[in-house]
């Protein structure tokens, strides 16, 4: 008997908001395994740090602090073969996911690398693209609406681009990004109906209009848009 | 004091994809507000049935027969009396809604006439825009990937456009549009990475390659597409 590796969306931020499901597999696994940074706490280890067994081994896939592609590659590559060898000795493996799972996830490296030979199963998790809108109090689509969701990361005309062909949108991975994606919204004429959020649900949680949100953001911050101003109108 | 209004997304389908914070909420509201059929049950009250006391105050706004623009909002208008009178009362009521609720979701009625006078707080759920790929195995989005969440309800052209300029998206609300969204994807020449999913994470749940979806499609029902075929290669 091999053990199933569960990719496990853990949540926004918030440690209550991971579901029933999530938990209940979480704390049956005896191995659980995630990225953490080379310098700090794992962001998905802390989410489920309350629901811990605390009699689970746990495999922390260092990241590595030059942050390039190749390094990353090399890390995962490690920490595959050691969640493999788990699974091969009937050991089932949670690995934790901020948000959810498949949706712009570190998870796609290990799916990638054990989902051919290995039993994967997926519970999927509240993204903090649904927990942005949550805790900013405004519905962010309705009815016909087209929904777009685009990494802050894209060259300044592409995002523009696709920005005009949406009626809202969440832009994601603001972080050194910010002063762009102001200058794409300025240009569409939308920045004033723009929020920033950065940390949604967690306790450092901040939000406010995109044109008084600061020129600086963390990794994990988000700007949200609805063209009409409020999907409800 | 008077009553909060929670806007409770219960998750895609199964049960046990609620959140811990959704569950605590609801059980802890004396009223329970649905949307209700005219015919048949209340999609998000059957999620939720395994989770209520059974001592609960239940508001289910009747959807008319005809479902048109008017009475539907007839409908909530008379729906959002009632909750308002035992908010005024001092009582907490949770209004239950499919996924998440803001997200192209029916709260957005209640919340419209209801959140300039009352205190409203949403608790974000897993939507079937993240149920679905879960469901199917297979990741939907990384890294620069643009996303997009398009209604099948919209124009064939204005479909195609918008689907044209991401690199993945998930169609949703098919229905009665199946057959204009496989000539959509026929044209964009990637209905062979397509997904047809109906009922995620439901007892009833089916998924067929898109090509071999049938011709008949229920409203909770949607087409996942990635155009590299897999997110994560």
């Amino acid at each position: 008997m091999t053990g199933t590796l569960y990719g496990i969306g853990v949540g926004p931020g918030d440690p209550e908001l991971i579901t029933l499901k999530a938990l209940r597999i979480l704390i049956s696994c005896s191995v659980i395994a995630y990225p953490a940074p080379s310098v700090g706490q794992s962001m998905a280890r802390t989410i489920a740090a309350p629901h811990l067994t605390g009699e689970q081994t746990e495999i922390a896939i260092a990241m590595p602090l030059d942050g390039g592609h190749g390094p990353i590659e090399a890390a995962y590559d490690q920490g595959a073969v050691e969640v493999a060898d788990h699974l091969k000795a009937g050991r089932d493996v949670a690995a934790l996911c901020e948000g959810d799972p498949f949706f712009y996830g570190s998870f796609m490296y290990l799916f990638g690398r054990l989902a051919g030979e290995h039993r994967v199963e997926v519970v999927p998790g509240v993204s903090s693209l649904l927990a942005g809108p949550a805790a900013l109090g405004a519905p962010i689509v309705s009815r016909d609406d087209t929904f777009l969701v685009a990494p802050a990361t894209l060259p300044e005309d592409s995002l523009r681009a696709r920005l005009d062909g949406a009626d809202a949108a969440v832009i994601i991975k603001v972080g050194r990004h910010l002063n762009k994606v102001r200058r794409v919204l300025d240009d569409l004429g939308i920045t004033g109906k723009a929020h920033y959020i950065e940390y949604a649900t967690m306790a450092n949680q901040r939000i406010a209009p995109l044109a008084e949100a600061g020129s600086k953001a963390p990794y994990f911050s988000m700007v949200v848009v609805h063209k009409r101003g409020e999907a409800w109108r």
